[in-house]
């Protein structure tokens, strides 16, 4: 089974992207067929900073390829390097009914959210449904608020295949609501623009801050805790096995736990997690020609791909004469 | 000074489009630098049918080529022989307001024609921005009916250099107010929508079947006419120098003048001037080899042209990393 992803080049990378998204992606790699493009096309929405996106660009292939990410045992390739995609996006544009984009909510969230109203954040779905169909992604692992725009995608790719034949797979959505449940420090979802994220590449310092801020009930450390209504427990968890986790749980119910300690363990757990991972991180983005040739072939590989597909499409769209 | 222009391939070639169109743009070629594609991208927005399409661009190919357009003196190419210009429309939509193309007439006005509310339609002057600031157009002659969307290439033009400097040309319209003034059949603007037109390309029964559908006003020979009454005359003059038009106004004056006379004149001269081009026209369609390497010789000289302004906004907006 072909499984496609894609992730955003903005902002630093936080816990919520690491266990809500990347680990799962990088996992898919071990058994099915993975496709995964760091979405740069898309992130030009809301980032108009060339400077920043480039470089946000490289910091995200580093920090796939540095969490285990296989360029050998998937295809990886930023996005923009196969622009074969926006051709197919315009050619998907003529089978995009205008209600279709129009019932969408991300693009009147996103306004409401202060993000320019622009043709981009419009068009948004469609060239996520030209990543989808170019490269015949049966799954397509998603969060809620996209499985609207996974719906959107299998739509034109039934309207594509009703006027030209079965040009096209029609992808099914893989929906994890896990996604919505790593908390960040205040307890809400783990998100940059919550401001409550913790950071997975940063000085030990000021990793150490962030866990430090993990908002918990003012409860004496000699009482009971109940570990699912604290912040702490509720990240920490996430590292740990079951019974790691059992243990846990029973020092947190047994009383005599005090916050400043467990944060002071999850502090210590998240810094030797990803202690390897950082190096490798850092030895990547100090050879930008070898991150930069990774990038070239996975781009190769995806190119060819897409061209099979795209010259299908072009032939029965009437391009090629 | 460089001039683009651009026509789509769908419909064969009446009079209309020949003296409100062609024959002004192939004349740029003698003192501009002319910039000359056929618009399959932009035609998709109303045919869906592969064949058509394709016929359609290798037609209108030919007339161009058989009519005088000379591919050493212009750069003349298939739009998606460069498909570069759909990443430019991509960078291009995220500077673009929605409300902007929400003000534009021309979708609304074709959704009311009965062409469907596709994306693609409503999309369509963000993709005709790209045709003309990939290739730093200076002047665009257009039609009254495509004026806003002028405005539209140089609002997102002014914009995207307010953002990353003077990488775009900013364009100026030409707008040729004579265009709408060629009369059909019926009096009416000659159009392939209202069926009143009299095609430059056919056999000469059907030809003059054509030229002698002509409206007449039911006025007896001997008696004088009118001539600027005259549907026939209005067609007739444009194949006219100002001796044989003033000639011709005086036999509509004088009385005596049978509009068959003067519609089988017509006929011949359409018949007679366009005969040669016919023939090339048809030679051209005999060797579709030969036809489609002169389109790739345009397209790649096109091509340069595109990735030396591509390259700029490339790096500009981060995609370069």
């Amino acid at each position: 089974m072909r499984v496609l992803s894609g992730i955003q080049p903005s902002g630093s990378l936080h816990l919520g992207n690491y266990f809500g998204m990347m680990s799962k992606m990088i996992d898919y790699q071990e058994h099915e067929e993975l496709f995964c493009f760091i979405a740069n096309y898309h992130a030009q929405t809301s980032v108009s900073d060339g400077k920043v996106l480039a470089r946000g660009t490289l910091e995200a292939a580093a920090n796939f390829l540095a969490l285990g990410l296989d360029p050998e045992k998937s295809i990886f390739w930023v996005q923009s390097d196969v622009p074969e995609v926006q051709e197919l996006a315009w050619l998907l544009s003529n089978f995009t009914p205008m209600g279709l984009l129009e019932r969408c909510h991300s693009y009147k969230d996103k306004v409401a959210q202060g993000i320019k109203p622009n043709h981009g954040l419009f068009a948004y779905p469609v060239l996520m449904t030209a990543d989808i169909l170019l490269f015949k992604s049966d799954r397509v692992p998603v969060g809620k608020d996209q499985k609207q725009h996974l719906e959107v995608a299998r739509d034109i790719a039934i309207k594509f295949n009703n006027e030209y034949g079965d040009i096209f797979v029609v992808p099914e959505a893989e929906i994890d609501d896990e996604v919505a449940t790593i908390p960040g420090l205040d307890g809400q979802k783990m998100s940059k623009s919550y401001g409550n994220t913790i950071d997975l590449f940063q000085d030990e310092k000021a990793l150490r801050k962030q866990v430090m801020r993990i908002v918990t009930a003012p409860i004496p450390v000699e009482e009971p805790k109940d570990p699912d209504q604290c912040n702490v427990y509720k990240i920490y968890r996430l590292f740990l096995d079951k019974s790691a986790d059992q243990e846990l749980r029973k020092r947190y119910q047994a009383g005599g736990l005090g916050f400043g300690e467990v944060k002071q363990e999850l502090f210590e757990t998240i810094r030797d997690t990803f202690a390897p991972f950082a190096v490798r991180r850092n030895e990547l983005l100090g050879d930008l020609e070898g991150l930069r040739s990774i990038l070239a072939e996975g781009s190769d590989r995806a190119r060819g791909v897409a061209n099979r597909t795209l010259g299908k499409v072009r032939k029965k769209t009437g391009l090629a004469y």
